[in-house]
């Protein structure tokens, strides 16, 4: 079979960073989008009107008065230097909230009432240990931040028993510490953007695969804390498998975990850090897995008739191989609005569940795999679409953040949410949340488009990956809070993760509790209780909230957050 | 390129579970091994003279009376059933102490002063509660017990400060929960030995390809406890790796985890479980992939002219693909003794390094894959040695847990120890562990045989697996313990971890605490006392001692065992 010669078009090292992003537009200024008319006609249909106001432009969003003590202050400039603190309006604002809808919404209305009252910018690990004892002396707390892109309000700690909150931006550890070929293995600093890491790799014919949908903002630190996965998962795996080793600096001091790539040494302490959101200490640096770039590429679309006939498709890729580098397929609704070329959303198309199957690698590997994979795709009712459909939804994988901003603009609520589970689960699971969505938004009378996509694979299971497009309601973010709340009770029922790659900030703790069951949370305050006695490490998320007392000894109480349930 | 028709002779399903071991010789009784004359000779070249004394019969060995106090003897047998608690001799004595060589040695001489006060045999999670809850009112110490196999003293608690000491034999949680063909997964009971877990897979056309060399001995609930590989890990993954979700009973209660193959829903809690080796709680059940039973298997040796080569050989198909189901190398002395087959062993043989591949499942998969890495090997300068080597080590693979017996009974010493880094420390790594025992074994007047293979291979590294053989010294217990923790020493200082597949029990505390450091070991501590607020579970195991208050409250201070670098 022959293999058209693909050109290496624009590969992820080459995606420039973006050094300060808009506080609520996403991504590089230059490459914002206007929403197509036949997209516009169809959100009247969904019920969207312009909103009454625009978003209020940044400069003019009003700020609490910072209230960090001089003496504080002063303490931090001299351990991270005076320029590296900053309390300037343009700082803090654009250090307020993450990158969720919610979070979108509040500040395009103005509401900057979660910033921190100053940001500080460390260079170094030791910096990151000064910077946090000077925090627990203080009773600031500490917001670790990477890229800034949480979608779980994972970076709006709450306040209540502290003097201030400091932000920690990581973006001066940006350095690659070192890199071992022969093993495989490259030693990244935290601060280091997608796009940086990948640029520092490949001047050494390396790449890390990673690149998730937040990949132009989001970095290494964040990937780790918050166990992200890419859009290469299926070849390269999430992050939390190519981390080997990491440093953690803590208010108790340093950590350093991962001597080799596996052990019988007691639990596995690495997993123990990753997914926990900042509040056992900041992720300074992390040993990760990297592997040689690819030298060929090829992006292919596959129509199957129904969401039920591509699963099983993927369901033999996964259990009985090979798998492509990349694996996913969207539902009908999903082919049919086709976000990554909103260009032609909506026009029509070929029907059925579009899949997508990337592979990268040697030439003669990907010409190997390519040649099995079609086989089983083929048996398993799949239509081949070539390299069109595939090709076309990687030049827009990156592209579905930037249509929110638009479709914000427009007026409607669009916004998104996954889950993961067992592959005997995951269509009840499937049908449960979409069912719940659709109830809770319908009865506030915007009734939503749903559209869903299959974008990680494993062998027992897979994820589902939601996007939700309805009219604004008065109050959008009430609005959105209760479908939430209905889509995660429906995941928490029919048994899947409450979370697969977004993790669990504020947004998810009462589900979470339901799935690890309050014993667990009981067990992660203990730990957090040695790595952070006075509780300063982005208190609230992740666990809720936990009493404390002067003398460093918290008593956990689980707090209302996490104990509603 | 023809491959030969291979019966599948003897699967693992079809090994007979043995169901009471010897107290100190290992496996069926039927499958003795007498050493064959050119061993003896060797033995003598190492200066072994047979001991002055034979091991004392085990009915012979004397036994402390049991401390349980009859009130806590009543509740037990309330809570499981009379028959179902035992103080008898024969069941203490075979409850003493694991499978090391120095555990061996102690009962071999009579020493059975580690026996612990009954033995119970619950046989459901809830009993395993409601144990737990007698124990902790009566401060008896618990050491959950799977196969009895641990071979670093994982099964001898500090008996300080408690009642009396109960072993909790899992042997009757034996039934395989459920099964999910479609995704791929199996709940099985932790007391399930391997080939009874086979066995009960085997009738749904499915394996867990779980085979460590302790296979006829150990169990589910064991290997997850302490982190089992087994030898065809390259295609099935470590234990750990196979685990989706457990239960663990603990004296606070039931935890269940595991909704998800993966997922972003915090820390990876399950890893914290995997590997406490009964510290935190008593695994109960195991939620584990599982796939379907191979229909063709094949196992090739080849040879590799020296020690390095081989590791390029392995190296690549780690990296790049593929791994076949089996995949080790023995170095050039372990080739020359032939531990698989003894008759045949220090023969001769070809010389060199002796690897073996074995690929299992459909055949054309098998012949496939065979194909492709035949032309790695041989690029690699692998010279193909057929299927007489390959088949060979398949039929002794579980083979030299029996050569100890005879060997001890010989006069000489045997032990093995292991460990993992990454691929480019694995040459010093090998290198110091070797001077290390040949050095402390060669003081105390006992020159070694030294024999070294890789048996588990990683994307990033490799495990390194030693055995030694000298003559027993007047005191063959100290001289072992100097010898290990020469190589402990040795191990921590090159870098690589204190244990890639046995655990770490007592006899691995000080490297692991050097491996992970003072903080990672308080926050376990930490953990425990959550779980296990009196500190009853397997006390000093893993972590060392902690100080205990009839509170509840324990206060970690590490202990000498931990704290003593």
């Amino acid at each position: 079979m022959m293999i058209p010669e693909q050109r290496l078009r624009m590969s992820e090292s080459d995606i420039p960073v973006v050094e300060e992003m808009h506080p609520y537009r996403w991504g590089d200024p230059s490459r914002q989008i206007r929403l197509p008319e036949q997209v516009v006609t169809a959100l009247r249909g969904l019920g969207v009107r312009e909103p009454f106001r625009p978003p209020v432009e940044p400069a003019e969003i009003p700020l609490p008065r910072s209230a960090l003590p001089e003496s504080a202050l002063a303490a931090l400039r001299a351990a991270v230097g005076y320029n590296h603190v900053s309390t300037a309006h343009r700082d803090r604002i654009r250090h307020t909230r993450g990158w969720s809808t919610p979070d979108l919404l509040r500040l395009r209305s103005g509401d900057a009432t979660d910033a921190p009252d100053a940001v500080l910018f460390p260079g170094s690990h030791d910096e990151v240990l000064a910077v946090l004892s000077i925090c627990e002396q203080h009773r600031l707390a500490v917001v670790p931040y990477g890229g800034g892109t949480s979608v779980v309000s994972g970076l709006t700690p709450l306040r209540e028993g502290f003097c201030g909150v400091v932000t920690l931006d990581l973006r001066r550890l940006d350095q690659l510490i070192s890199v071992d070929p022969y093993s495989r293995i490259a030693v990244l600093e935290a601060g280091l953007r997608g796009p940086q890491a990948e640029r520092l790799l490949a001047a050494h014919g390396l790449t890390l695969g990673h690149f998730p949908q937040s990949y132009e903002g989001a970095t290494i630190g964040g990937y780790a804390a918050t166990r992200s996965s890419g859009q290469a998962s299926a070849g390269y795996g999430r992050f939390d498998e190519m981390v080997l080793g990491l440093t953690l600096a803590t208010p108790r001091g340093g950590l350093s975990l991962g001597v080799a790539p596996r052990s019988a040494a007691g639990p596995d302490l690495r997993q123990l850090i990753l997914g926990s959101e900042g509040v056992f200490g900041v992720i300074t640096s992390v040993t990760v897995r990297v592997r040689p770039r690819p030298r060929q590429r090829l992006y292919e679309g596959w129509r199957f008739g129904s969401f039920q006939s591509g699963v099983e498709a993927l369901r033999r890729l996964a259990q009985d191989g090979p798998l492509p580098t990349v694996l996913r397929m969207s539902d009908e609704a999903e082919t049919a609005v086709n976000l990554a070329d909103p260009a032609a959303a909506l026009a029509g198309g070929p029907g059925g569940c579009l899949a997508v199957c990337g592979y990268e690698g040697e030439a003669a590997d990907v010409r190997d795999q390519r040649e099995r994979i079609d086989l089983v795709l083929r048996s398993a009712g799949g239509e081949p679409l070539g390299a069109g459909p595939g090709e076309a939804w990687r030049e827009g994988r990156y592209r579905a953040p930037y249509l929110r901003d638009p479709l914000l603009d427009a007026g409607a609520l669009v916004e998104t949410l996954e889950t993961a589970s067992f592959w005997s689960k995951l269509n009840p699971l499937r049908q449960a949340v979409t069912d719940a969505l659709t109830s809770s938004l319908s009865d506030a009378g915007t009734p939503p488009l749903i559209l869903c996509h299959i974008s990680h694979v494993y062998e027992n299971g897979a994820s589902l990956y939601f996007t939700v497009v309805c009219a604004q309601a008065e109050d959008p973010v009430a609005q959105w809070r209760a479908a939430k709340a209905a889509a995660n009770a429906a995941i928490n029922d029919a048994g899947g993760t409450i979370t697969h790659h977004h993790a669990v900030g504020f947004d998810h703790q009462p589900g979470y509790l339901r799935e690890v069951g309050p014993l667990a949370i009981e067990v992660l305050h203990a730990v957090k209780r040695i790595f952070d006695p006075v509780g300063i490490l982005n208190p609230g998320v992740l666990l809720g909230s936990v009493h404390r007392d002067v003398t460093g000894r918290g008593a956990s109480s689980g707090g209302d957050q996490v104990r509603a349930e």
